[in-house]
């Protein structure tokens, strides 16, 4: 599939008057910097200006390309893929108007004429593809940073509110697939591709139900077996579950099962929207983590929060050996507490915190740490952040710099160097558990 | 307690020294536009200019004030609080070094010293106060929005980064208090006082234990019975509870004993700080709302994930009466869903949002609306805000756009008119569950 996300020239169809759909994908195919072939293509001809680029809108393709993108009515695909069939290896179908408002007989027109040519079909409904690192954005949804995040989602709009989150977020993606109607190509199919993708560290899943559930098993399976895959399952409960069905057209099946499949197969299942931008966050840093965690604080209440999390999501709070007590003891205040959770008080400083780190990152009683910073009052957010950054510590660290605002510099500082902050003790937490499920 | 959260005078003491703790809290009163007479108190005398005001440093207190603020070492401050106890009502002391360190008898005898002139103490060893629409900021942490939040804390740090995130959140605060060891006055009697405050529209408190729980359990059903009281119970896990002891010295006691008693007092627990504010969002807007919620989107999975956390959190999805349903068939295009969730589809605009609310807001078998909105393709997000404000509906609307800055125009608008945001379907959803618990 490597024609669709990392393709070298690509033809788009449908109308190219500002804010059309075409346009607005074609806007942001040259807006991102794609370096292959651009076709825009419409029976009408003339020309589209674009980021101060002219492009000569041709009457029709007429020469081969590696995919499509085609936002025409629906009742033209089916004869449009026959046409263009010989010239493409793979059509990405936005239009809307097949199987999802009862028009099956027009879907699988679509997908046999497609067939019939060797092309691979996503969709038809759907919101389009990224392929990131071959700064391709086929698609209207907002352009977000490369990173090594996948994501598949079986619903368009999700697919775009989550990019947009997620470049909140601070999240980076290798790619994007919005599947629509799975016509030809489905989630089992992007499972696979992902799973072998070398820019894909993780894999984040929106599923609301699946065809074939043997299929998506083993997909789920191969993949889950090379690297994280995430899945938030919408249409858990019963009226959730009719509305998916009335929304997608898929039965979204008893939970349940879903649930034992997601477990037997190694995947990671989140429970809702956020989480699966904090998982997806933490597996962008670590592969993985083990349970036994320290958790270093500046302000014991949050510690205390995190504890509580912690101990409640299965993980241990990490009893910590005499001689790391006894090498905290000799350089921390004595109003600091050595036992986990560490606090090293409100007046904490680079040092402390480095110090403390790497002392504690060397204990055989530790598999990962937990260090949170509320706003130190006597010196800038930057410096715990570089603290966090230069401590000699080679197992995976999770930071809480709380709040807002307050240490913006210290966020974006970890961020410059790879470090995602989690905004609350407790989401700080639940990262160390998804790592812990690895 | 008005003298504290209302005062009409205040002196500081304390270095006032930029940097200091006591310039701190004395640039915080003075920039956030105390009307009342301010005193700053330093036996070395002379001037300290803040925010373009000189003020006379004054070598002692020599005029009574309804409050004192006392940033000085610990050990100095029953001496102080003997001296000044005639001229003051109460004392809010922010000095460390007291039980928290193991010097009970420095602390007695600071209690001691107070009760013999009648004067309240707040702390030792905590943040300080904040009345906001006195425009009393007494504390150096950072100030707020006014609205209808008490904020009580017993952990300084969590206090202050609460109100950070509290601002992010676009929360407005009445009052705040850190109330550190509570010698004297504590969480009972803030819960009493803060109950009676009209100000006050709800109260947040986070605790790690009580002392008296009797009294406690009294104060919380005062309050509980007044308006929304919102518990963070810190201290809930074996090691957090281990924690929060060495960390306030107070002993967290059995977890389940706690939570009965918020229960039986009517209070809400939450289970995570993000949690404390979107609980305080709802209730800052809100008195309370039925359980039978309809949910209205512009997009199917994100309606999917409302339903299903709705349903989880033992709401009901409405079922929308005949005559509803008729009407809205009526005006939607065909492919909108008419049954709850209520899909408005992609192109949704102003008026089927606002028409749509309308309709389903006279329903009988509605209590409370859930309106879902992810970046309107078409137009720009402020014109569904618009819709939300203008829509004649006098029952409960919750309200989640997604996302981030694709939708900042719309937030922004839904906030200038009261309206908060929940940036996930899910968090919008657990905001119609604590509503239906009131």
């Amino acid at each position: 599939m490597d024609f669709f996300f990392y393709p070298s020239s690509v033809a788009v169809f449908g109308s190219f008057k500002k804010g059309a759909i075409a346009y607005e994908i074609l806007r942001n195919i040259v807006e991102g910097g794609f370096g292959g072939k651009i076709i825009p293509v419409n029976p009408k001809g003339g020309t589209v200006e674009v980021a101060g680029r002219t492009f000569e809108i041709r009457g029709r393709l007429d020469e081969p390309v590696d995919s499509a993108i085609i936002a025409i009515p629906a009742k033209f695909v089916p004869t449009l893929i026959d046409e263009i069939g010989p010239l493409i290896k793979g059509a990405v179908v936005i239009s809307a108007g097949f199987s999802e408002v009862g028009n099956e007989e027009l879907e699988r027109e679509l997908v046999e004429k497609a067939r019939r040519h060797g092309v691979r079909i996503i969709g038809p409904n759907c919101a389009g593809i990224f392929g990131v690192h071959g700064r391709f954005f086929g698609s209207f949804e907002v352009r977000v940073r490369p990173g090594g995040l996948a994501l598949i989602s079986q619903s368009g709009a999700f697919g775009g509110a989550a990019l947009a989150m997620g470049n909140d977020e601070g999240i980076g993606f290798s790619a994007f697939v919005s599947y629509g109607n799975a016509s030809d190509l489905n989630e089992s199919d992007f499972l696979e591709y992902f799973a072998d993708d070398e820019n894909t560290r993780a894999i984040a899943l929106y599923i609301e139900g699946v065809k074939d559930g043997r299929r998506f098993l083993k997909a789920l399976r191969y993949a889950s077996a090379r690297k994280p895959v995430i899945i938030l399952k919408a249409g858990k409960s019963a009226s959730g579950a009719k509305a998916a069905a009335s929304h997608t057209g898929s039965l979204a099946g008893s939970y349940e099962i879903y649930r034992a499949a997601f477990k037997q197969a190694g995947a990671i299942e989140v429970e809702e929207m956020e989480e699966l931008f904090d998982a997806a966050k933490a597996f962008e840093m670590h592969t993985r983590a083990g349970k036994r965690v320290a958790v270093i604080t500046n302000s014991g209440g949050p510690g205390v929060l995190a504890t509580d999390k912690l101990e409640r999501l299965g993980l241990e709070i990490a009893e910590l050996g005499d001689e790391t007590v006894d090498e905290l003891r000799s350089f921390l205040p004595s109003q600091c507490s050595v036992r986990n959770p560490i606090d090293l008080i409100a007046d904490a400083d680079y040092e402390r915190y480095r110090k403390t780190i790497e002392v504690v990152c060397r204990d055989q009683n530790v598999d990962s740490l937990l260090v949170i910073c509320v706003p130190p009052i006597f010196l800038p957010s930057e410096e715990i952040a570089k603290a966090v950054i230069e401590a000699d510590c080679d197992k995976p660290i999770v930071v809480n710099f709380m709040a807002g605002e307050l240490v913006s510099g210290g966020v974006k500082l970890l961020e410059n160097h790879g470090i995602k902050n989690f905004p609350t003790p407790e989401r700080a937490a639940r990262a160390l558990h998804w790592l812990s499920l690895r």
